[in-house]
């Protein structure tokens, strides 16, 4: 099979052997990839595949049909529509997925749509609902709304009957993140505008101090993205004072048994939203597989509200 | 009727209106009003009694009997044995208290335990069990083990079927607190002895960054006390990576409402356990109303396991 593959940072396109389904694991055609930015730091070598995921093969979601199944496989067959988080290896012709973390595409939903879905939505919700706690009539700031699990968030957080306010760096993209029920702000825009319940950090350091003033009492700040710096400087006393909790989160490095959870609560709480049209995967590009490393410069330059997907 | 009283930042016992129970409202004979951290940084003038608490009173725990019951009063009557947390104004003769976070005084425990008992078991059990979510089998550190607040987690994470290891600044005082159950280490001690579950933090800024790495996946680091520093630096990635959770705390602050809640808690989870002689309350001194002033310096000079409690 054909793959994007990690060569010296670069993205190459290699022929690899295909994988072979072991016990309990599906292998799947792949039709949609999507980026994430730990593909970006992965890319640069700052972020391995965990052990047991292809290691130069990049990709950390898909969506495609199953083509064959390993030995005790009880709840996919072949031809089956799956998507799926994965540790690495998604961004290829052909990978092999435990079936405990595979989810049935919902209906309406094109392999694009798929493709991009399993990571963002299941990012979000973990994080939204999971982590933070996020209740109905609560108002939720998303930091970096524009980005691929900051939109996930805004209508996640909207149809749980939250209000939401966003950030978003991009002067042309607030009026898209509007439309997905956010009040799109600059990034210097948001201290006022609180108190905030939850707050979903997906900047990274710079903002921490602002973000515990802003919060109101009993508020909650999830960290799941720190692209503009990991440090920070935190005031314990003012955390008592608010009663409030920062947690900080990642999916990739969890066992099975954690994902295929993460998995199942998205299939009973995530994806009957999409059949009932009630959340979209924005795709804002679609590229061949020989063109992986365009669908990289075209990330890593940012500007875009939505999934940038691969389509082997 | 006569009441410790913060007068230029020294305790002098003046004489001051008795107080009138209001609707729901019960006077209580103060009999022991133990001492806290907290006492301290209102005696410096650092943290003042939130709206509705004598403002020149200090004290927020107390044992008592019911002296006179407000309009409205259920729960209790004259001459029934009560201890509560209150915002302000334990350390009297008199005191009133609303009824709704009264709890009465188990069996065998005499004025002294009782007095010092409420505020350091409610906001160990609140830490350990509401905010940091203890689990049977998990691995407990405790920064700050001799004190009130570390002396009630030790025993309250023991009968939890949790393993407990704390720091103990004084070296005389480490046999003491393994006899409560723990594995008491110097304070520099505890990096190697983890992962640690839970964190219980009652020291401060300097330990966190430590603290982020003794942690076991999936930890959470409770913040209750800061006298060693309220800033610390935070490696949101470290964070993320651990799936960690920093929570901050503090009881004073809180409505009406929530106070009754964790009154009830303790109620119903803790007291039991006094009364079936699991816990006890460690008394290292008691001061009639007179000495009061005494009190507080034997409080700052540390030094000593147990509770302080002037016994009006």
């Amino acid at each position: 099979m054909r793959a994007a593959t990690i060569r010296d940072q670069e993205i190459l396109v290699e022929e690899h052997p295909d994988p072979v389904p072991g016990a309990g694991q599906v292998l799947v055609r792949v039709r949609a990839a999507g980026l994430n930015g730990a593909d970006m730091m992965q890319r640069r070598g700052l972020y391995p595949a965990p052990p047991g995921s292809p290691q130069d093969i990049p990709g950390m979601e898909l969506a495609g049909e199953v083509a064959a199944t390993g030995p005790g496989v009880e709840r996919f067959s072949e031809g089956d529509r799956v998507m799926a988080i994965v540790g690495g290896g998604a961004q290829a012709e052909l990978a092999v997925v435990h079936e405990r973390v595979l989810m049935p595409v919902p209906e309406g939903l094109d392999w694009a749509e798929a493709g991009g879905l399993p990571e963002v939505f299941t990012t979000a919700h973990d994080a939204l609902f999971a982590q933070a706690g996020l209740r109905p009539g609560e108002h939720l700031l998303v930091h970096g709304g524009a980005g691929g699990v900051g939109t996930a968030a805004i209508q996640l957080a909207r149809t749980a009957g939250a209000r939401v306010t966003a950030t978003v760096r991009s002067e042309e993209l607030r009026e898209q993140v509007a439309e997905l029920g956010a009040v799109a702000v600059e990034c210097e825009d948001y201290a006022g505008r609180g108190p905030f319940d939850v707050i979903l950090e997906l900047v990274g350091g710079p903002n921490m101090p602002e973000n515990l003033q802003a919060l109101a009492t009993g508020g909650r700040i999830a960290v799941i993205g720190v692209g503009a710096g990991a440090k920070t400087e935190l005031n314990l006393l003012a955390l008592m004072g608010k009663r409030a909790r920062i947690c900080g989160s990642t999916l990739r490095a969890r066992p099975l048994e954690e994902k295929a959870l993460t998995a199942r609560h998205v299939e009973h709480e995530v994806l009957p939203l999409f059949e009932r049209g009630m959340l979209r995967v924005p795709v804002a590009g679609e590229f061949p597989l020989d063109r992986a490393a365009e669908a990289y410069e075209a990330f890593a330059a940012g500007g875009k509200l939505g999934k940038l997907v691969i389509t082997p």
